[in-house]
């Protein structure tokens, strides 16, 4: 599980930072990536990785600001022409499905693969499988903006199987018995219980990506005890005025929200291009002042995200 | 007068050509630009230039697909978003402004200048002014292309201002009788004949840029005479059936364009980005067998029009 920040920059494209778009790899998982906003550009950042489009399988979308959706009807043409055959579903606020299919109608775009669409106006659960349940909660922006919770399930510990076939025990029917926990007795009258033989349960892992926001009881919610916050910082600490007139979060903001959340680690993006680089490191070291397991990020940051030991 | 190639891959992006778009720079005659498709991520390619994006005035589509529209709507607001407050006219096949206003709508993008639309279905004449005159005919791509011909007109020749003041003509109403080619005496008694003080006319220049297509008549009719053409040559000749069956044309396609039109260059854009630096070369080379001052163009790529002595 490793985050891929495609773009961290606000607003418009500058030299240094494209607009919004973050990759959630899931390869080990599920074998598939998982984008969370898709800024114009976004498909040219991802020329520049090693993903694959045809990988990304959902597409979740904040809201429906230019910078975080224009990337979107020409991601999905590439994808198709690059051989992607299998269905993508995109997860976004009402509005999102009118964007993409009027604008794939009127470049006469025809795919080979299907576009499910999961608009949404309103908190809720948007998808459960046996991994991953993701939730989302509405922010403040001024439009409707929205703040994702991934969360993975609890795993079962793995049985030991190299030490049971050590001990003789054969492969088959045994090992489900050992696996539920259950106590056995081999032919040569060796008593086993499968608990001994059954590692630690995996803690599933939790990430919270929120879209553009002012600071915002939901985000701390979402972000509750989660491995990473993805939050932006479009301003500094010192423009907390102008944050709150754009309907956006200050480093600062950000901090709170981390620290409220009892989160494990804080990635700032959105970032405003008026910042240069010597500041984006002040506004970093600002923010590690109130939650100090922060990170500012550039585009191409990776972060991985490991299991945890229970 | 200057043409400057922002993007000269065809379908998707890749990593040395991206999707269609060429300015023209009129800055000398008019202090504008004019853009001829917008892919998306031209307002990135333009990041990599001096153009102003709030200098582009009028913007002209050949046509709806993707790869010549998608950076549209992203541009538009990043006008906005530095500061560009004059309006900006869209010329392009009907459709164009559905897709335009939708995706601003949408994405909430509200800007300070206003956006003119001029959508065309049929051969029509687009603008005329003091120094230009713009037409388009359609041409053959499966969905409505359109090719432009860029029309300088003819400017009178300039009045020799430097001689006439040597010759002791003082400046005032005099300079307008000369200039309008009529004979003056001056209070000293020397005859003067306007015609002898005025320049040569300045002949107008021609530029002719043509949206995807097959071969077609209404190419060399855009095309007739002109300084330069710009021609899509997404295949190589080799590949005449594919281009056929695709509705583009071939390296040689072009080139027989130009010289039934009897252009004074051809530059050849929309190269596929199956052909490599060595291949696209070839191609160049093969179409200069055809017609000889032919240009195969790379991102970037920069072609002065100078004026012509008549
Ligand atoms: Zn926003
Ligand atoms: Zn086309």
């Amino acid at each position: 599980m490793e985050l891929l920040f495609l773009g961290t920059g606000s607003g418009v494209p500058a030299k240094y930072r494209n607009v919004s778009s973050i990759a959630l790899k899931l390869l080990d998982e599920r074998n598939s990536v998982w984008l969370f906003d898709c800024g114009e550009a976004t498909q040219h950042q991802i020329l520049k990785t090693t993903i694959k489009p045809r990988k990304i399988d959902k597409i979740f979308i904040t809201h429906l600001h230019g910078d975080h959706i224009f990337g979107l009807p020409g991601l999905l043409s590439s994808r198709a022409f690059q051989g992607g055959d299998t269905p993508v579903t995109i997860y976004g606020p009402k509005g999102i499905k009118q964007y993409v299919t009027m604008s794939l109608k009127l470049s006469q775009s025809h795919f080979k693969y299907a576009i499910r669409f999961e608009e949404f106006s309103n908190d809720t659960t948007l998808l459960e499988d046996d991994q991953f349940i993701v939730t989302t909660k509405k922010l403040k922006h001024g439009i409707p903006s929205f703040g994702f919770r991934i969360q993975e399930k609890d795993r079962e510990g793995e049985l030991n199987a190299e030490k049971l076939r050590e001990l003789g025990v054969p492969f088959g029917p045994l090992f489900g018995q050992l696996k539920k926990g259950e106590t056995v007795t081999l032919d040569n009258g060796l008593e086993l219980n499968g608990k001994d033989f059954i590692g630690p349960k995996q803690k599933g892992r939790i990430i919270t990506i929120l879209g553009d926001t002012v600071k915002h009881p939901n985000s701390v919610e979402l972000a509750q005890d989660a491995d990473v916050l993805v939050h932006e910082s479009t301003f500094s600490g010192e423009e907390q005025e102008l944050a709150k007139n754009y309907n956006h979060s200050t480093n600062i903001d950000a901090a709170q929200t981390a620290k409220e959340a009892n989160v494990s680690q804080l990635l700032l993006t959105h970032i405003s291009a008026r910042y240069l680089f010597a500041e984006s490191k002040e506004i970093e070291r600002k923010a590690q002042q109130v939650f100090q397991n922060t990170q500012l990020m550039h585009d191409f940051s990776v972060v991985d995200v490991p299991l945890k030991k229970d």
